[in-house]
């Protein structure tokens, strides 16, 4: 296995890497003019992650995926005068093939479900850009998009398909592959886009896809233009995209620079977020530190302090170390969540990031820590939370107390420990700017069986909450004593790290969603579920099945029997 | 293999039969004491269906539930007199151990996953039976109700769990088993009874479940009785549920009388359902007849056909059909539906029907047909529906229409045909009274992309469409002439075979239901996916999985990478 080169010490062991910069991709190329960004797909066919196939005809393979969640990323905090994204490619022929077949092919079970999860989640950021940060995204389709390569453009809000006798749009997994698109696909083509579901059905069993009229008609794109007319009518829509944007006109963004992350020994220090993984016992216990200083005074102050403004700084460790563990540390499968940290302070930032919410780039912050728990609520281990003297629990910092499958806090203090019992505070971000996929805010779906509690709970913003009015209140799971809380926690540790890591993914992935559905839950959930299922099948990944045959001129072999 | 011995004539090859009375259970009791049943389970430890184990603790196999579903069906229609059935058991201590794990541990993948969806079919029932039809279920736990023993329960309105030190309810499918709760327990648990997800987490890992006050305060259970007032209490509960019932006191019921079915070479027959298999394409052809006389002049007529009356006689065989091809004809990968019979005909019972349809038997009709065409729609087998001369689309009848993946229509007339050209013809049937496990009906599931047209089809009522039309109107997702039809349909039939059977599953399931979620469309499409996916990984079922080990003194050895 190879690795991207670039940007590693040699003292970071982890073979995927989610951090980038532009300067360093291999596969994407960016370009600005106000309000308008091209987002250009340009895979470089000897750029693949790993060894053992080729990246042809812009098929991508998770390197090509970090490269565009970064540019997505970067394109909201970097750039907030674009307000439309144009999506497109520089391969004639070929928009993008989607997934890398020879890699699926190759991939181990673990690496594919969250190479899929992970691309999921980038093209619902593109979407939540559309949706909530008034940057809008077109796809320019200049060639054929097939598979991964659709599923990319039906992110986008609008679609122009060339017209040109070749270019088209298709889903050709099934018949080709046996196994579903597996980026959303088929849900965005029958709950976003609305299509007929039968005709659905015709378009993804036809491996050459559909072009033309017809492809509009059953609003497949969203409209086709000759070739000679593409280029002029993208900018035209790009330019009608950008208007209704309430982005500013003449801010100047804040960079990305490189997240510090340092290895020591089991432990991976961020600014503000220390990882500690124990391999032993199989978990992983993330700590996640206050503010070192005081909240600022206005807005200037943040965009001077740029990525060091305490909560973008968290949120970018918390993110990148969430992947981290996801891709590189599959047998960890506990993750315990911790603050340490002044609680006043917390609660400081958090009413400064509520008073300046409309502002474009605090806005982006509250964006970004609604994805990135998101990112922990579909995050297929076990989450707790230890609310222990010391913590600060507090506003947006108290979410993964509502995250997690379970949470306790200690009742009292420590024995020997001068320490206070530690305390709880809800403020307005539990109440709001942090919904789930489902819609709902964290508190909402805990809730459902006991609105009264939801009301009760609005009721105790910005009280400090000890263990017992914590527990009553219905926001923790249990409250053990010091007598009780080191034997309590350590057996839970021990029983959990005890179960089938399959059945815990499949509870947790059933009890976390409850309440209504959306594209988002219905993608993770009922296409995620299938996908998975079909990816440990002998007709998709067997020696004869469809995954490995393709391209070796041998025919797939299927078990014809039904489920 | 053994088989269930009653009920078979020679000529018969099921393996499963889901032709069943209570003279021959040896499951279940049925006794009714006006307005209440009791529906009590005794497990015969030596009756199961397959061998290799056996049936201890109460624990069930598909022979369980097969008697299960009969008994369901016949409280419906035999006693339109019942308004509660209390659920309960006969085994001392153990209520119900859920389903049977040893059958579990040796059942094939697609036996598992059939065996599944049935269990939840039926579970589905009773909840269809407590919000429609005005009988309610109330569980009486006298015993500890395990894993599928508690989903059962959780099927019922009302759960009373005996307080005697001993009776729990309990999920301990993943400590226990690697697997999860399969039949609806983890949507249920925090969707309907609205149980916190934390203690949804913390109850679905002890495997000893939960008892007394607590059981009630986390709303797994209504009530806790002590021993001595158990009887008395349920009883006086079930009367007052009964008490809201709108079901008749005096009406006489129906006898489910035995289904025929009778083989010939490879067709089956049934009273107005013809189903041919073609093993050597891998497809089946289901015909369903329209009525061999008049509508009836009154609700008398009808009590008086009994199950001969015509809808109810075809309800009944394509009920059976389709549970015949899931369980026993797993190959056969694609239903073709079509109808033969007299339009007007059909119309008139309609019409009928929906005179009636407050009428507690005619109520029940429209009930089972809406179950029925769910049970369609989760099939997990390639459907199409083709429209030829002769044909009787209509009303209730054109809902396969709607229901299959793909419909075909013949524009026009064969060659050499004297039959008139097909028509298709809608009335309120598919507006209304046959919604889909999503709540919507077929044809706003099929329209939600354009409103427009589910309004236009609505003023369709009562036209005969012939194939431009309907097609026009979006009814229909092909209409080949005389000249194309043999080849297109040979070439969808042969294509279709072609593919991957998992992909297909895979790929219906996600196209079939756009719009909302509910509970229904939940289990069947998260839960089971995630399911699924734990019946094909090496932790439940490999050789050291938790299936295969349980109850041999072996522990499990579990692979602890996560996904």
């Amino acid at each position: 296995m190879s690795t991207t080169a670039s940007n590693m010490d040699d003292s970071d062991p982890a073979p995927i890497d989610f951090r980038i910069h532009p300067d360093r991709y291999r596969h994407w190329r960016i370009s600005t003019s106000s309000p308008i960004a091209e987002l250009v797909m340009s895979v470089d066919p000897a750029g693949a992650m790993f060894d053992g196939y080729e990246l042809k005809l812009n098929s991508y393979d998770i390197g090509v995926d970090i490269e565009l969640y970064d540019a997505i990323q970067r394109l909201r905090f970097e750039h907030p005068e674009v307000k439309t994204v144009i999506l497109t490619s520089d391969n004639v022929g070929m928009f993008c093939a989607g997934a890398n077949i020879r890699m699926l092919g190759g991939a181990a079970h673990d690496h594919k479900v969250n190479f899929c999860k992970f691309t999921n989640e980038t093209r619902n950021a593109i979407e939540d850009a559309s949706q909530f940060s008034g940057q809008r995204y077109l796809a320019a389709i200049n060639g054929t998009a097939a598979g991964g390569g659709y599923e990319l453009a039906l992110a986008t809000d609008y679609i122009i398909l060339m017209d040109d006798g070749n270019a088209a749009v298709s889903l050709p997994e099934v018949p080709l592959l046996a196994v579903l698109p597996g980026t959303g696909g088929l849900t965005r083509l029958v709950d976003k886009r609305k299509v007929r579901r039968d005709l659905a059905d015709v378009f993804c069993t036809l491996e050459e896809g559909m072009k033309g009229p017809r492809a509009v008609e059953w609003r497949l794109v969203d409209e086709t233009v000759p070739r000679s007319k593409m280029e002029g009518r993208v900018q035209v829509r790009a330019g009608e995209m950008a208007q209704s944007s309430d982005r500013p006109e003449d801010a100047a963004g804040i960079e990305l620079t490189a997240l510090e992350r340092h290895y020591e020994g089991d432990e991976i220090h961020y600014p503000f977020v220390t990882v500690k993984l124990d391999r032993q016992r199989r978990n992983v216990e993330i700590i996640i530190k206050g503010p070192d200083s005081e909240a600022p005074a206005d807005m200037a102050e943040v965009l001077g302090l740029g990525v060091e403004f305490w909560p973008l700084a968290l949120l970018r460790a918390l993110d990148d170390a969430l992947l981290h563990l996801r891709f590189n540390e599959a047998t960890l499968g506990t993750l315990i969540f911790k603050t340490v940290g002044d609680p006043d302070r917390v609660e400081a930032f958090d009413r400064f990031m509520h008073l300046h919410r409309n502002h474009w780039l605090m806005r982006e912050i509250w964006l970004y820590a609604k994805r990135t728990f998101k990112r922990l609520d579909v995050t297929s281990r076990t989450t707790f939370a230890l609310v222990e003297p010391g913590s600060c629990f507090v506003g947006f910092l108290a979410e993964p107390l509502f995250a997690v499958d379970r949470s306790y806090m200690l009742d009292g203090q420590f024995e020997g420990d001068a320490r206070a019992a530690p305390q709880i505070r809800l403020t307005a971000s539990s109440f709001g700017p942090l919904p789930m996929s489902n819609d709902l805010t964290r508190l909402e779906t805990r809730f459902l069986g006991e609105p009264e509690n939801f009301e009760k709970a609005r009721l105790l913003i910005g009280q400090s909450l000890d263990a017992r009015a914590a527990l009553e209140a219905g926001l923790l799971t249990f409250a053990p004593d010091d007598i009780d809380w080191e034997d309590e926690i350590r057996l839970l540790l021990e029983e959990r790290a005890s179960f089938s890591p399959d059945a815990l993914t499949g509870m947790e992935a059933n009890l976390r969603f409850a309440g209504p559905e959306t594209m988002e839950t219905k993608i993770f959930g009922r296409l995620t579920a299938w996908q998975n299922w079909i990816f440990q099948r002998p007709n998709a990944v067997g020696e004869q099945g469809a995954l490995r045959c393709y391209g070796t001129g041998q025919r797939p072999e299927y078990d014809k029997k039904r489920v």
